[in-house]
């Protein structure tokens, strides 16, 4: 394997080989798998569950890790091509990326997105500028409209929790969040339940509609599987019968870069944020998922989050395990 | 073992077959010990010894770890309860610690003293909020007040020196510092010299005096193994015959949160920073210890600390040691 | 070996010797050479390649590394001599170099250049200083005047293009940058090249000559090797027949640690950027070196950074494979 970048470029059963080996290597540990591997880890944009899963993952197959972030560089790492760097920074990804690269077996990058145009970050201009410099096996550790470790981390812990495939109802809702965030764990998690086979609805309100060329995209994969893709501002109807609810704030799209456009959309919407009565009318056992870091009474309620509808800790768990089954698979541990 | 949390938790004998470990693991490395296992490290306060002395402690046992400190989440991790995150943070403890826990097979954890009541501080709030949201196994890396690591360094350091249990006279001092400091540090170490079986001195100047409770705790332990507590602020008394002095500054306890007020004390009492006068009654080959960081000139003087009496440097190593120890018998090693 | 300082102080058979070594590493992984074993890798100054491929090269090797930088002491570390220590910095690197090389079985030490005078740099004196703290072994990670990683590194890569020894010509030219840099690279660079037989040229604008001293140590070690050091200021000259480029900026050392002098000597010299006019009268195949990290359009411009002249990224590779096969004499592998 040379790329972990889009569940797109996995059939269904390859995924259930991931998470067949991420529960294989949770209850048997395979601490001589990856001795002497080294992954790469390059952060362009902050994190805490990515960095410390895939350290422990790359320990627990007896393999390491180093982390490189921009303010180890002096003065932070260029980005911008063709500039003639006689400004504070010392260096420029064109170097730092493929050396970086060099010194491990595989990479993982986190990119950013640059949130000025929907085009240019559906394109992955960034995370692609990225690729094109090395040719060591690649993580995507989310990129502009990427986060193919959450996805297959959800996949397994809807897994876990049963619930259904087919005939399972996931709800991807927006809720509030003083900031506009990036685009790609929405998009990417709405063509994970998708490829799932789920009955999948996106809620959000007006304004911020998941851009067109990903919502057909898993409504492809949908009908591929067996499921569906609608969209509402109906809470009530969305909730109707759920599974699980998957918040996520993101950025309006009918907006997308303009700051000020966003912002005046956003703060008549403080109200969305996933409470107990949002549940009436879902299934009793209906669960709540969350990608984190989430904001306690901003994103969801207190008694939502540390009730039983939660799964967050478990999930982010499942990070770990499923970094661990992409790491054997791509570092010839299988 | 679930937990070290405090040397009170600990048989005479526990403790001894720590330090036996401790010096069997120097003596004949296990690099197979930990194969695979994985320590989280979690700062919510800086750190230099414990940072390395842990991580290498890791990689010698043939495990790993990884460092989360809070300005690795976006803007910092709230602690707060109950609190509605709509400020700068994006990440609460409440979700991290449970998280970064999930990754590890244990967790160690420095918190911090909030240094306003004595009362909340003795209760240990904050670190014991911390230990609500995990069942893993965990190791206190310093709360407000324990320090259990360097205790049994300490420990085995005395040890190491030959320093009598019984007979052995050990004498906490009080140094100044420009800062109110932790008590962590000096009423642990009482606990610790007052369990080993010593004679301890407290020596300290009007308005430091310990905590009551934490005095008694070590005056009952004292008793149980043959030793004594006692306090002073007759310097030359508390020095007579002695074994080892230990300094460290510390915050007044008589105005407790109250920055004035300590100040106000404190900047009468630049004269108590250890110095070669201090030891004439004491043994010839008095021993000088300190947690480190310490400040020259200031907390000890220059021909003290560089001199023969100093033993911080090994004092320092036996961190890593003891923390083996620990290490190897909560993960399974032994 | 008790030291990676100087190249100075191996013979040619034993350069030969790290650089095979370094080559069978890489052909044939030795994970578990050292197993268990800990390198502590001190740096007061910023890195990312040393940072990282240190770090890689440890854990490829089965063991492992932990990173102190001063920021992770409490407002950073004192380094002068004598200082009663009641301002910001909490702890003395007298203390912290010791300790921190407890911790490990070798210790990597990047220092920095004080650049006020050049004797006071020439003789070493900060890093000279830590290294009185010590005895375990270590290596020289960088600095006032030494890089014998980068150099290592820099030879294995002259082998691996086939440059020859004898009769092989290596220009060092100085280039512009804004700022004055430090002169490790070069004059251990000059003294690399001189060592392994070539005929070097250095080409340097009036006022940035390099040391004396160093540059008789350079024509000795040629003279011994059958190899020869000259200087100039003409480029067309310097390029003649030239197998290799490696460009560097550098300090002024007529107006060494004059900011201003230094200044008003560099403002004239922006056309000192490495382009492919230069390489008129050089080989056909020609090499472009450079330490990185290196300002684009500033040091060298981007046509032949890019182009098939730079070997810049196997070269910062190499750094990993040559620091792996020091580790492995160092700590026991071999």
């Amino acid at each position: 394997m040379k790329a972990f970048n889009d569940l797109a470029d996995f059939s269904n059963e390859e995924i259930a080989a991931f998470i067949a080996l991420a529960n294989r290597l949770d209850a048997h540990p395979e601490p001589e798998a990856l001795r002497g591997k080294v992954l790469s880890l390059l952060f362009l944009s902050p994190s805490l569950r990515t960095l410390a899963s895939f350290q422990a993952a790359m320990t627990r197959l007896g393999g390491g890790s180093f982390v490189i972030s921009p303010d180890m560089s002096i003065h932070g790492l260029e980005t911008r091509p063709g500039i003639v760097m006689d400004g504070a920074a010392a260096e420029h990804i064109r170097e730092a990326v493929p050396v970086i690269a060099s010194y491990g077996d595989a990479i993982g990058i986190r990119a950013f997105a640059e949130r000025k145009s929907l085009e240019h970050d559906m394109a992955e201009v960034e995370f692609n500028a990225m690729l094109d410099l090395i040719d060591t096996p690649y993580i995507n550790m989310e990129s502009a409209m990427g986060h193919p470790c959450q996805n297959l981390a959800d996949w397994k812990t809807l897994d876990d929790l049963d619930i259904p495939a087919n005939g399972g109802k996931f709800v991807l809702s927006w809720a509030y969040h003083p900031k506009a965030l990036p685009l790609a764990v929405p998009t990417s998690t709405l063509y994970m339940a998708a490829k799932r086979g789920m009955d999948v609805t996106v809620l959000r309100p007006e304004g911020f509609q998941l851009p067109t060329p990903l919502m057909r995209k898993a409504i492809f994969a949908a009908e591929e599987n067996g499921g569906s893709v609608r969209e509402t501002d109906d809470r009530k109807e969305a909730m109707e019968g759920a599974h699980v609810i998957y918040a996520k704030s993101w950025s309006s799209t009918a907006h997308y870069g303009d700051k000020l456009g966003d912002h005046d959309l956003r703060e008549n919407l403080i109200d969305w944020c996933v409470d107990e009565p949002w549940f009436e009318s879902a299934r009793d056992d209906c669960r709540f998922m969350h990608c984190l870091p989430v904001r306690r009474g901003v994103v969801v309620s207190e008694p939502v989050l540390d009730g039983p509808r939660s799964v967050v800790i478990p999930e982010a768990r499942n990070r770990m395990l499923a970094q661990m089954a992409v790491l054997h698979q791509m570092l010839g541990g299988s």
